[in-house]
């Protein structure tokens, strides 16, 4: 199936990422059996460095489809998700405890208070543009502070934080739907999710700003934590993989052979204005970037090691926010859910086939880098073969264990590659659902 | 002892508060045996609820004594701590193993970064006034990511982030010394403590600024989460009890008979200006409060059953910003860190004595609503008594416990109103040390 059932996002979000997911306290072992031995995302394709993934026009076509998505939420005049949607949550946490920040269970007079900031009944409210001056979370209820499960349980309390939907990259831009009673949270929709963001955080386009804004040629920042500082020195916010923005069409480069880029700020009145950032070589390319195993490799091994962030907590990444960003900066869209990014480009579905046979199929069909490795609640890159196993790049929380019946987790916590069967000789991995490969359900190869 | 032993604010500030806190998985009881049932700070004082418990002179020394300290880092050329100080964390963790908001633990590597991140051979580096803009928080290290102690530990883990210092609230004057490699993080000093804090959130304040907004008259806020937009209907930031804003001296009071104070605001160079805000009657008073019982109960009460918040994680707060904040609106000074507000006032050292000489004498001694009463790493305010026993307002993580000799933690995890033996019915309570009493070492009666 070819880019469909993608008309609307599906919320709750994260929720079935817990099925993978675990708090700490867990077995300490050496992490040498968990991941291979070279950390090198470049070692596996076994593809001449600058042989091109996609054909030009393949990409080319991607890279529209894209651009046309990221800047959607400015042609909007009405929002794209129905009440029932973007109020989930309210719904969801009903019938479902959930714990506060101290990790005491929350009472209803809590949901009546989430209930009472987001104004459900007043939908939509406000109808503008906007874009994110910031890196900011996406939440699913117009509140900073969390909801966990039960932190007694394997797979719960911190940091999975319910209320946590997305990381929100600065230059992003927005259709602003609705504003909290508070006016201290904007519902937004963006290309990837929607959710509440901080006002403080974005800042309001006008049709000068978006017009400007679009110039047709943009960068990928193809480092993690550039610093951005305006051209009058003002420090504007810090650029990752993932994070695009314009080319100024004046400057395009500069004497240094960087980039010299449009980022958004937010004047006292709240309005977005175009400052100038300048990008040191190196630090971004246009994009999209030619999508070689090279380019590929030197964006995957710059996230490597990076520790887990449950739905972009402390701007780090889970399993789809990886792919998402890698992805972005080649011009391949990815929405921000892992069973959505699992529907897109070529699915060959793997259900009812035997371990083996699913590791065969990959290894024969499995483009490296462009194929994505699905089982419920999380996905993974699949970057080559090693001593014929798959191997794939991917930001994982841990692993399911079982000791004397009790549930835990082996935790990775961080982006790693391995084959899709770490912790196999892990004495209390919990068999067989602890196996990653016996789980998974299909691979689909973008775009 | 009065006022003296404050020429630099102790840090580290809150380690020592880990004697008293732990993480989640509690045993689960019926919360009453731990706080009284009237959760109604003006029940325990006995007294007139309009007496004056300072006496107007003694009031308008502290009030002129809290604004000058409020406003001080305007006054300074140069920073009032040296390096060894403000760049603390740095040496602090270098033998102490930290994790990350992985759980997993962190490696010299970390480390290095941050102090690569600091710049500490530079500082100061800045030398500027600046203000807070936003309700942000105030970091040992100039990163938004955490440092928990082992969170296998009872105590340890989440919430107990070891690098939040503390909540710096909107309108509060800082002085800017120094900024991070990244230029995201600026190092400021404050009334109450120092440490870094997001660029995003502050403003750079000039001459003008500051002789503006030094009005003279000042207003309180008095209830929690107040949202403020200006006069442009542009939202601003939440204000919360110990929030302080210039009252505007042209419109002092509305038509409804609230307040109109001044806000700061961040314009696109960075920096502050002026913007306007109406308050509604009963959200704000003019500063400092008549010291009476009933306006210290008012408030107290409207801190009630908040969640614990280590460090002003979360805008909430911890047991020494609830008697700072508290205190602010009445005009009398407290810094941020527990053991150094036990220092302030008439101390009375409790050293030796027995439990029950220990309650006999605060009894005797203490003013409601103005003695404080201090255990390592914790403070409490005392308020009053029921049936012979002296009683507190607390924001007290939990209870220390032993099961089996393996320690854990009866969280209550909010602001109660106690006796100084909450939890003395607990099975499991760890004895003598987790009665809060047996630990008491002093109180103190402010200003």
């Amino acid at each position: 199936m070819r880019r469909t059932g993608l008309s609307a996002f599906p919320f709750p979000l994260l929720l079935a990422a817990l099925l993978l997911t675990g708090a700490g306290c867990a077995v300490r072992e050496a992490d040498a059996p968990l991941m291979l031995p070279a950390q090198d995302a470049g070692a596996y394709h076994g593809l001449p460095g600058d042989a091109l993934l996609m054909g030009p026009e393949v990409q080319g076509v991607a890279w529209s489809d894209f651009l046309a998505r990221h800047f959607d939420p400015w042609e909007r005049t009405r929002p794209e998700y129905p009440a029932d949607k973007v109020f989930w949550g309210l719904a969801a946490f009903a019938d479902k405890p959930v714990y506060g920040e101290n990790l005491r269970p929350r009472g209803p007079a809590w949901l009546d208070a989430m209930a009472e900031a987001s104004k459900a009944a007043g939908y939509p409210s406000l109808n503008r543009r906007a874009i994110a001056v910031a890196n900011t979370a996406m939440r699913v209820l117009p509140t900073e502070k969390p909801a966990f499960g039960d932190p007694g349980q394997a797979g719960e309390g911190f940091p999975f934080d319910y209320l946590q939907n997305s990381l929100v990259l600065a230059g992003t831009p927005l259709y602003a739907s609705h504003e909290s009673a508070d006016r201290a949270w904007v519902l937004v929709e963006s290309r990837f999710a929607y959710g509440w963001v901080r006002r403080a955080d974005i800042a309001w386009v006008d049709d000068d700003f978006a017009k400007t804004f679009r110039t047709g040629a943009y960068a990928a920042l193809v480092r993690e934590g550039v610093s951005l500082a305006d051209t009058d020195g003002v420090f504007r916010f810090k650029g990752f993989i993932g994070t695009l923005l314009p080319v100024a069409e004046s400057v395009k480069s500069t004497e240094d052979g960087g980039l010299t880029v449009m980022v958004p700020a937010r004047d006292v009145l709240g309005r977005a204005v175009v400052r100038y950032a300048h990008v040191a070589p190196g630090d971004a390319l246009p994009a999209p970037l030619a999508p070689t195993p090279d380019n590929f490799a030197m964006l995957a091994d710059r996230m490597l090691g990076e520790p887990y962030g449950w739905g972009g907590l402390y701007t780090d990444r889970d399993c789809s926010a990886t792919v998402m960003d890698l992805m972005a900066a080649f011009g391949v869209f990815l929405p921000r859910n892992s069973s959505q990014q699992a529907r897109l480009g070529w699915v060959e579905p793997l259900d009812g086939e035997s371990d083996a046979a699913k590791k065969a199929r990959l290894l024969e069909e499995g483009v490296p880098f462009l194929t994505l490795v699905r089982k419920p609640g999380h996905i993974m890159l699949y970057i080559g073969s090693k001593d014929g196993e798959p191997v794939v790049l991917q930001t994982i929380w841990g692993l399911k264990t079982r000791q004397s019946g009790v549930e835990g987790r082996r935790v990775i916590g961080r982006t790693v590659i391995s084959t899709l069967e770490p912790g196999a000789n892990l004495r209390h991995l919990a068999r067989p659902e602890g196996v990653l490969l016996h789980t998974v359900r299909s691979f689909n190869t973008l775009p």
